[in-house]
């Protein structure tokens, strides 16, 4: 029997997805996806925390769930509960928290909870490519409403509201990144928080609150979370995957009983990862804040280095979102740029990058949008990998970009 | 806001599970699910392991599925290859190995792959719920083939695949657990497995091998695996969950690169927890064959101990099919006992186990058939379980169970 010599393969059902191709190793100079510094994982306070907790409650691994029921490992709620209380307003306890296996499969459940083939949500207009996608494909019409460097322009969306009442159309959430949003980095004042959750009681449509990267913000801190703000209007999701390790994957729903007890129904998994849940508690519960205030410092640095690269080699061609944390540059090329043409000669030159209009509800729209991320590659690969990306981008386009980085091409 | 708040509850999808129950903690005679022993975890050899190898290779947790790409950590994909060569007759590599999030991952990525509503597929008479109940879920048509013990029984499935072609009907495929079947503990032998393979060959379908338990076995070992016989006819399936814990969410498929590319599509979870990959990774590569050889020394002690209870407590009312390795014993009561009829008083005195109608394809003729899970009871709960077991069996049905437990009861 070879490689290929599986007798069945015309068998196959026909909505299945299309064969993965073979992993052949990450790009020198990545800027997807959410990878986060390898420097900053703190491997040696790690090990010594997975230590400390499996010699103590190792036993209990023989028990699905670690016997304490499907809401996850309660050292591990208790966290999530403190973390949010004292940083983002709410007042919960582990009875209001739900692990889940990544944010991801929060978002697949909540779909599922709320959506029905037809039915409309409303997402920013650039928005988490991931929660498109999953909306879509259990059926969900899916709006976009305009943002701004403050998220979400609330006159835009009572407009929006009012038109989908004209047509009979009660959407079923307003799914919302308000702190650091994905891609633009944004904070959503306090003022309009206030008013985004009063058009959502005024129209009946739950709020959706999508809150990844609020563990890592440069200053001044952010608003109370939607949640804490109205508990009985808001679903939360969260996640460890910006503010500890991607690779663990753990993320977490905060909600009114209601909406849990009929998420914990959909948790299919025979529960989340025990290690990955135990580590993250007995780390975290010591050396969470210490933990996130270093690596945020962190991230702000390569940030700036990635800004100043991009203005150097970019010049006046870029429109940048300065983000207030998190681990994203979103920015915005010459309306002739299409930066789908330059992603294969960059992949060539070993870099990658996010396309804009993967990151928007009206993809089109998008075409001269794209996201970098500057958790994962060097300071010194930021520098190379911009400078590479404004070259490409010249040749390909022809639009020019700084003179500086044209020479140096 | 109060515990049931939440504003649009009534705006749930119709399809959405029901509310689950709180936990409200496990009860005292549990026999119930996969559960382990809890004396049985090494949890000081784990502690070890989990702090050697994230101090080795920690930093990679920066990056999704640890920058190794979507099929596993590589040393896990290493240990499982080299385990199936040395135990179940394969000859696999890294490449040929998918790990999973739990084996009931692999279940769904099989079923999407493979099922279009309205097909069939083929599963022995009594077989694991949460097989049953995925293929159903996603449309199947589930077809039950008659067991012996020794498994599936050729000539009933000769007759049935006859009958289906009859019907223009090519199942899509078979699902077998050949060895240590749930629930009934079986090894389908050598002879069987040859014709299995031919039978798939002669009529076109594929055979879809679970061997969650088959790291589990008493003594005289079992014959090679399906796919170790014929890996062009087979998707096989396994997991960490019986030979080291539950909690532990790691379970993997290996198939044909055409089946795994499919399967690879379809891992929507961010990749499988990294810290349970790696610390199953780092423990096994050096104790596997001693700690399960440990393992099943001690499960077949407490099978022991079940078996004693169950011919002193129920005597020839019950029928006992022994099984060769695993956690569980299927049992018979007489016709007259709908075990269901029992659930109710038995979780009264917290007792708890699974009725045979769960663990069938047509549940109604298992309905005086019952599960008994032996890894978590300690022998002293085994004892005292199985007696109230038959106290009450004799309680609600009036079926004469051996004196000597009524007496007792």
């Amino acid at each position: 029997m070879d490689a290929t010599g599986f007798a069945y393969a015309d068998r196959f059902a026909k909505a299945a997805p299309a064969a993965a191709p073979r992993f052949t190793g990450l790009p020198k100079f990545n800027f997807v996806g959410g990878h986060n510094d390898p420097g900053e994982i703190p491997s040696a306070e790690l090990a010594q925390a997975a230590a400390a907790v499996i010699a103590r409650e190792g036993a209990a691994l023989a028990l699905y769930n670690l016997g304490t029921g499907p809401q996850g490992y309660g050292g591990l709620r208790d966290f999530v509960a403190d973390k949010l209380n004292r940083h983002r307003g709410t007042a919960v306890d582990r009875d209001g928290v739900l692990i889940t296996s990544g944010s991801g499969q929060g978002i697949d459940m909540v779909s599922a909870l709320l959506i029905e083939p037809g039915d409309t949500v409303i997402l920013e207009e650039f928005c988490y490519q991931g929660a498109i996608n999953r909306f879509r494909k259990v059926g969900a019409n899916v709006l976009p409403v305009p943002v701004d460097d403050d998220g979400i322009r609330m006159d835009a969306l009572a407009d929006l509201l009012a038109t989908l009442k004209g047509q009979g159309i009660t959407p079923k959430f307003i799914y919302t990144i308000p702190t650091i949003q994905n891609p633009t980095g944004s904070i959503l004042p306090l003022d309009r928080r206030h008013r985004l959750l009063e058009l959502a009681r005024q129209y009946g449509v739950t709020i959706f609150e999508d809150e990844c990267y609020a563990d890592l913000i440069w200053a001044g801190g952010a608003p109370p979370s939607l949640y804490a703000l109205d508990p009985s209007q808001v679903i939360h999701i969260g996640s460890f995957s910006k503010s500890l390790a991607p690779a663990l994957r753990v993320g977490y729903a905060v909600a009114d009983w209601a909406v849990l007890a009929r998420m914990i129904a959909m948790k299919s998994d025979g529960g989340t990862g025990a290690l990955d849940q135990m580590v993250i508690a007995e780390y975290f519960a010591q050396h969470f804040d210490a933990h996130v205030a270093r690596l945020s410092a962190v991230l702000a640095d390569k940030l700036q280095t990635m800004v100043e690269a991009c203005e150097r080699e970019f010049g006046t061609a870029a429109q940048l979102f300065q983000p207030k944390g998190g681990i994203f540059l979103w920015m915005k090329l010459p309306d002739a740029v299409d930066v789908r043409r330059l992603t294969d000669p960059a992949a060539k030159e070993s870099l990658v990058f996010n396309a804009g209009p993967d990151w928007a509800v009206t993809g089109e729209a998008a075409k001269s949008y794209l996201r970098l991320c500057f958790g994962l590659a060097s300071k010194a690969e930021i520098t190379e990998g911009v400078a590479k990306l404004a070259r490409i981008c010249h040749e390909v386009t022809g639009v020019p970009v700084f003179s500086g980085n044209v020479k140096n091409g």
